[in-house]
């Protein structure tokens, strides 16, 4: 329980009462182009806006489109100097006017698509997507005033703003986040585990719960083995999957999906003919249920199967779906999700719950394959890219 | 109930039984090239094969699908000569080797995508294709001996076969299916409205019901407002969708539009900016469930908007969807639906009954704009070509 006891620290009446309303000196792990190793900075996070909550980061870690953005794969989502990071778990420290559902002291997960809970789309049951504070790459800047929370002196001395990232920037150990996208938790659970919920493990989850909705005895395929493709494994095992596929061109993965629950295992580099013909005849005729997390055009071509067909990975090429309209016609579907169609300050909550007593078993710490400090940033991002591991806790 | 009576005079025992295990001579209208129009000729009817019945057709319709085959659209799909059709209604004459479930005297509808009951897509809860009898349009012989079961006598005096379409051929008083393609009905229900479940009511009625289970309340748009774009406003109005947008090039069609329930329209040449954006405006964010009824790429894209996105249209052209995987993210589905997602044989059964009883109530009397002898067929294709018909009952 180490992440309740360094949060029960942050919270003493101590520090925090002193930093309200005023800006906070800490350090980050600034991007200043993309590609550039991350410079360790002292930034300084503003006091958070309307609707805002200011937030000690005590644990973050690394997902591949932090890779993506820092790299700058997309040049229209380039915007430098910038605080990457969204998968994390903190303490507020302070919020901003207008804010009713969180106070100094509680616990959040930052998630990168908020929930206001107001709008037509908050108020659907067929989207997550909130109409306000929805997951948006563009942007760069806080919803409430278009202004950033944060700023660095540059090389030639002068203060300049650095953006913010995905609706959260945790790479800093402080951060403003719109109250939207902080999920307030049972203080109980370990935030050290409970970071994983920011990202990976909903997203994978949920897209096996919530999107597919696989059912037990089913038949599963997953393309590309990292911490997303196995969080659907994981999903789909706790809903009593036959048989889970996992494919990828890395055969040393299939070791760590053994130890996650995936049954076969295809490496794609090896077959002798497409992948999909390899699992219809696994499977006579076709999985149920196939999810595309590599956010490769040509392996979305191979994932689509028989039955619905969920993309997950991040396709930052331009192209277009490599689908024709009348292949929709043989009995698939295809749909995409975010956050694993979680409503995020709604449901995890409650997944969060039953975690703790023990109703629902994730295996969080499966996921968790490195652990370092923050400062140590930049190994766990080569990690990351060597395709060596799957999460790396950074202690902040 | 016109049907019932013409089917009971078709079973009467004196004809039927001189025919059976015999060919059949009768008139056909067949197509020789493309866009030529229909001979009528006189064909003959081998007797069924194994799994294999032929009916008496006393009722039949068209179809865009036969419009477009008709016109030779898709090179790949041109086989000719052929006998067209796949809406209709009739009466089993005689069953081959190995049918079980049907007898002469039945009352049948044709399904262009059968049902075999045995496989594993038939048995499986996720889709209505079978792996052995589903659509295929390149399809154009019997399943048991790849062989056709009409032949006609060409210009030049030399008997030769003539093709199937569809599973189905209804342009002929006499048709061979297989057994897994005909639908038994209840001999109550007036076969002169039945055949609409062939293909346009369970469509459309289906994609409502079945694929996109639209729930009461809720926004619908659909694109294109012919037979099927109107049977889809009738399975949305039958659930108590609270808005249903038409979307036509053509506001002829609004007048029958609104006739079958459609509650708005928009006349997208007469649109300043892309229709999407009109839907959009007109609902607070986008339509709940949106219905792509026109095969046309461009309609396609604007057809895709919030929430769940049927293709039913039939896209000729070879152009993949011009739609980019991560617009999927966007809280987005795109599935297509053949036969409405009804499994034929033990479906529609039901919901015939349930129409006889007044459990359901489907407007089937609204898609029947025309009535003409089946000799005027080449009339009802003009009609349809034109725009001026839904459905044009054609009697045999």
């Amino acid at each position: 329980m180490d992440g309740t006891m360094a949060a029960a620290a942050a919270n003493g009446n101590g520090s925090l009462a002193n930093t309200r309303g005023k800006p906070i000196k800490c350090k980050a792990a600034v991007a200043w182009g993309p590609g550039e190793p991350l410079a360790l900075e002292e930034v300084e996070v503003a006091p958070p806006g309307r609707l805002e909550v200011r937030v000690k980061v005590l644990f973050t870690s690394i997902c591949h489109t932090d890779l993506s953005a820092w790299k700058g794969e997309n040049e229209m989502q380039r915007k430098f100097p910038r605080i990457f990071g969204h998968e994390a778990a903190g303490v507020v420290e302070s919020v901003g006017e207008g804010v009713e559902d969180l106070v100094p002291g509680d616990h959040v997960v930052p998630i990168f698509t908020g929930e206001c809970r107001e709008c037509v789309y908050c108020k659907s049951d067929k989207t997550n997507l909130c109409g306000t504070y929805r997951v948006n790459p563009l942007k760069s800047t806080m919803v409430s005033d278009n202004g950033t929370r944060f700023s660095v002196v540059d090389r030639s001395g002068v203060r300049r703003p650095v953006y913010h990232f995905l609706n959260t920037s945790t790479f800093t150990e402080y951060t403003v986040l719109d109250a939207a996208c902080a999920v307030k938790i049972n203080p109980k659970a370990p935030l050290e585990k409970m970071y994983l919920l920011s990202c990976g493990i909903s997203t994978g989850v949920g897209a096996a719960w919530n999107t597919a909705n696989v059912s037990k005895g089913s038949t599963v395929a997953v393309f590309g083995l990292g911490s997303i493709g196995l969080a659907v494994a994981e999903g789909a095992r706790l809903r009593g999957a036959a048989r889970i596929i996992g494919v990828d061109i890395n055969p040393e993965k299939f070791t760590k999906g053994k130890e996650m629950g995936v049954t076969d295992f295809i490496d794609s580099k090896a077959c002798d003919k497409p992948v999909h013909e390899v699992i219809r005849e696994m499977t006579d005729g076709g999985v149920d249920y196939s999810f595309e997390c590599t956010g490769i055009n040509d392996v979305l071509r191979e994932a689509f199967g028989w039955g619905l067909t969920v993309v997950l990975g991040i396709h930052a090429t331009p192209k277009m779906m490599p689908l024709h309209p009348m292949e929709l016609f043989d009995g698939r579907r295809i749909t995409g999700c975010v956050l694993g169609d979680f409503k995020g300050k709604s449901q995890l909550p409650d997944l969060i719950d039953k975690c703790i007593n023990g109703e629902v078993n994730i295996n969080f710490d499966g996921f968790i394959t490195h652990k370092m400090p923050f400062l140590d940033i930049n190994k766990a991002f080569k990690l990351l890219e060597d395709g060596k591991s799957l999460r790396c806790l950074l202690n902040l």
